[in-house]
């Protein structure tokens, strides 16, 4: 038996236990318990290599994990399997103030390297809310906040160590800023959702802490006139560092979360960094919209308590719409669109979701064209369960219509598997076929994002 | 014969003239004249796909042509074949000022496309100097001066449509701005070289036209201080637009071509984009670094003509050199390494070109660790030619000794093909796996880039 061998490896860092294989068969959204068949914690790339080797002969299912955080079901295995927990894989190799970037393993979260980045100067600015470990970031190529400024996984990531199917071990790009030599593995890896290769290390790009920071809130009568502040600031050029929508239904669960005390209509969060004098040039100009797109007074602050303040309650969004609908079986959301179209998608989403009569606070990374709503159907109501499924189809076939995608940073898992075809067509089959190329016994992450032949 | 088939289908658009023949099997480098078989002018991604179909069936090369400014023989013919010329797929399709894209077909140059552009505010950033297709710098991941501000062409094209070997037509990414919905088949196709497919449009980024512009020249009284200069400029996080190093030997040159009247030292030419105050500040603030590190004065202007005039002799860069030696056979250069690394790696290739005795100015894309040498030996001497090549394998050893890349933004073409397997190891394995599994007959721009199975 190869789980047996594998046992016999990895001692310890090998459990088939009840508990350890539950735990590893949850995510934080709606999908059902599916556990691997074992769990393992390998320290090293050339343990993962052996896992490798030993599960392609044996054609057992190998599913990374990182800290179980992402949303369509990466994580699950629906086929059974080996799960490879990088948690012990946690090291940051090296840091290079100079070239201004960081090596870091797989396990090591986003919050754990910028708090070792701190007297650097220097930070690792892509957000995707959870403290996310840099591996799964990667492999769900994820974003968040701050996209609108400094990029998603994909602008971030520069160079990866991957272990392929059969246990081969391959380095991709280089520590140079750019290259130009043959097909760019790094991007291919990037958002392959571990069902090419696991990542072993990642060679990151990091960002100069900027001098100064100003961050700020404000009020909007209506949905229309926030989406259109955001549209017009974006196309003015000004160099947003974070533009969130919140919707009203959302202030109302920060106001019961955090005491937050806003007025319950829809609110926009920013900030902007640069230079002192930039800064502040940026925010006037950004409360000059405003005022002509009718929003109420635009609050900032270079306040580091009230910056932290405001991005913990926006991060907690999740938890706070939790909170006040309790009874709740809720269900995530991810559209991007063009710009353009963000407005009318943003709208049309809203009028279907009051229709339906189901909480479903929206929110976003609207300086990107992305919003989510978190649609939350009473769990004992099977009816608005399927309604708010319903409704999320409704959304993807929507960002589709508008140019857009059906999942801006969530990835697709096995949730948006159903759209893959529409979105991408013929572009569908090709992914079958580099996926098959690359793992020819179907063994990486079975069941997610592609169709295998 | 499939090449009577194809002349039925294309009459005056397809040519076996030995003139058409000949042009399209040249290049602007180093590299003897490769013809292909017949040449063809498609006008619709229709007429792509019926070549792609008929080449397959009969198994004969397929080679993509842009405007022939590539450098290492990316679209010679050495194993003859078809040369698909995109000259009159050249229509700008699309602009979406507000979603800041443009959707363009692939033999639009960049020149067109920010000419048709100025109306709009916008403009598309990527500038290697020629005046390439759009279609050939995304087939050759181009990027120049500009990259260290706005990226390479991997982070300017944002959706492609590809006709595939056999001629299925695919499209890839979408027209918002992110997406994590599977393989980042975008970013495979941008720097293939036409070995997986042949692009047939390109939706495009583009960027505001920045409300202030200001650029400049200095000198410096060595190499050393300059390229320390642009690297504490790095670090100290100015946004710099452009910054471009050029050694003394190409100052004579320019003092040569352009009358530039410049002191025969090395300079750097640097241009800051911005808000008039963010300029003016940038400008400042670079001044003071380059003062604290000996060079000369920093002379910078906000006026359109002074920086048209700097910007025009830093591209004509390569004519200037050819000029001042009439006689030589220009072998280009162009690594990559970590900022860390470029002072040593500039130095040391300096002084390897004076020891040879060959002329070799260095300029460079210095903000990205990107540097060339273009090594000048005489045309009549075959071991000045030998020893030239020498000197570009020495620099691409470098290179990787450096944690760099042997090409920054030439590309593989046929000219660095014998370093892929030094620079990715088994990465370049997968590529060849990948290249089997899209192109299984080896027909897409045979002998480059990649080897098959």
């Amino acid at each position: 038996m190869a789980l047996d061998a594998l046992r016999d490896l990895f001692g310890p860092r090998f459990s088939t236990g009840a508990s350890e294989r539950a735990l590893h068969g949850r995510s934080e959204s709606h999908f059902p318990e599916i556990p691997p068949d074992a769990v393992i914690w390998p320290e090293t790339t050339g343990e993962v290599a052996q896992i490798l080797r030993h599960c392609s002969a044996a054609r057992i299912p190998v599913i990374g994990w990182g800290t179980g955080t992402s949303l369509e079901g990466h994580a699950l295995a629906p086929r059974g399997g080996v799960c490879v927990d990088f948690s012990r894989m946690n090291r940051i190799l090296h840091v290079a103030p100079e070239d201004m970037l960081a090596v870091v393993q797989p396990g090591v979260t986003r919050e754990a390297l910028n708090t070792e980045l701190r007297a650097t100067g220097l930070f690792f600015p892509v957000d995707p809310g959870a403290n996310a470990s840099l591996g799964g970031m990667a492999a769900t190529r994820a974003s968040g906040t701050t996209a609108v400024r400094y990029g998603t996984m994909r602008a971030n990531v520069l160079a990866l160590e991957v272990v392929l199917a059969d246990g081969r071990i391959i380095r991709t790009g280089s520590q140079a800023p750019k290259s130009s030599t043959g097909y760019d593995l790094t991007a291919l890896f990037v958002g392959s959702e571990g069902t090419l290769g696991l990542i072993t290390e990642l060679t990151l790009r990091l960002q100069g802490q900027p001098e100064a920071i100003s961050a700020g809130l404000c009020a909007f009568p209506d949905m229309a006139s926030a989406v259109e502040t955001v549209i017009t600031t974006i196309q003015s050029g000004i160099p947003m560092a974070r533009i969130e929508f919140i919707d009203a239904a959302n202030v109302r669960a920060f106001n019961a979360w955090a005491k937050a005390g806003m007025t319950e209509t829809p609110h926009l969060m920013v900030e902007f960094h640069g230079s002192p004098a930039g800064v502040r040039e940026q925010s006037q100009a950004f409360g000059e919209i405003v005022a002509a797109m009718g929003g109420g007074a635009f609050q900032w602050s270079e306040a580091t308590e009230d910056r932290n303040r405001l991005w913990k309650m926006r991060h907690e969004g999740y938890y706070a719409a939790r909170a006040l609908w309790p009874d709740a079986f809720p269900i995530t959301t991810d559209i991007c669109v063009p710009i353009s179209r963000l407005a009318e998608a943003v709208e049309e989403t809203a009028r279907e979701i009051a229709e339906a009569g189901i909480p479903g606070p929206i929110l976003g990374h609207v300086g990107d064209g992305n919003f989510h709503a978190l649609l939350l159907p009473a769990r004992d109501r099977p009816e608005e369960i399927a309604k708010a499924k319903a409704l999320a189809a409704s959304m993807a076939e929507r960002a589709l219509r508008c140019g857009g995608t059906v999942s801006g940073e969530h990835g697709i898992g096995m949730g948006k598997l159903g759209y893959m075809e529409a979105e991408h067509g013929a572009g569908w089959e090709v992914m079958g076929t580099l996926k098959t190329a690359l793992d020819p016994l179907g063994i990486m992450n079975p069941g997610k994002l592609v169709r295998q032949g």
